[in-house]
């Protein structure tokens, strides 16, 4: 099963939780075990496991990145988005779950994340649910 | 085929290799050809691939990472260790290794990782066997 | 079905675009939909997604990678080449790529890159296409 989620980002960096999203997916399917792949087809994007409970590690992940890898450090790309293209590559442009039981299992603690590093925007994710 | 390991960290900040336990699942299985998803469920741990030959190069990437993202940098989660929760997006939750002639199709010099970020503690892996 | 590309690599960085090898294999099977697995069997390269459009996303990655992690810095491996084992495991050794359609669901600017760290040499890489 292939299926494309649309997502809204409101700022230019960015860490949306979009686990509520996928775990509604998978329900309307028929896997019980498998995998679930989660993709970003976009190039300043990636999609990351984390914690989602205490909103400070997100903030503190991005802070960290944006302190590190600012727009402005000497950069060659003319459209001065280098800094989002390098976190990119760095976070990953897919996660892959495994479902059991019809579930994803994910950690106590674990929510998928969309990163977003040149918002705002309007982006799609990818996922594709394979049972075995 | 759905499976979880138990490994048990000694310090803070450890990768340890788990090449031989998952080869070892994987002897158990009737799998010929296929993937075999490597998945840590926790959120200040990750799962990465490198050499598992000189110890000297996991000793490099830890302390590299702990110079450079210190627990003490001006981050704000309150529980003091968003630098494992950066480390764990940077290397990342999971590996997706091939499965061929009824082997992992892993390079001469290529162990399989667990990366502990916030320890020393217990921690889980997920297994899940995809045969086709 | 399980396949091995070769890869030569012209300098000590460098981040070469397979895109269209890829593709290649991919359109001489008969998978409809399905996962395509990229993933290096070496410790000093790397698989990522990125922009293949502007060069100069490429370079500045590397140049940025380079700045941040230079060979020259206090690692202890004796074969000097931390640096890129490093890079390597913040990167990653595999991309998951999803197949509908006969075809790979990129986005319009994403092409898959092959890292290499401690170049040049010649490089393999492992592709497995998997049909559900």
């Amino acid at each position: 099963m292939f299926l494309e989620l649309t997502v809204q980002t409101n700022t230019r960096e960015q860490m949306l939780d979009i686990t509520g999203d996928i775990k509604k997916q998978l329900s309307k399917s028929s896997i019980k075990s498998g995998l679930c792949v989660v993709y970003t087809p976009h190039t300043t994007t990636a999609i990351t496991t984390n914690e989602n409970y205490d909103p400070a590690v997100k903030t503190d992940i991005l802070h960290y990145l944006n302190k590190k890898i600012p727009s402005g450090w000497g950069f060659s790309h003319s459209e001065g988005n280098s800094d989002a293209h390098l976190k990119s590559s760095l976070i990953g442009a897919h996660e892959t779950y495994i479902i059991e039981n019809g579930e994803l299992r994910l950690g106590t603690w674990q929510g998928i994340l969309f990163c977003e590093f040149d918002g705002p925007r309007t982006r799609k994710v990818h996922l594709k649910f394979i049972g075995v």
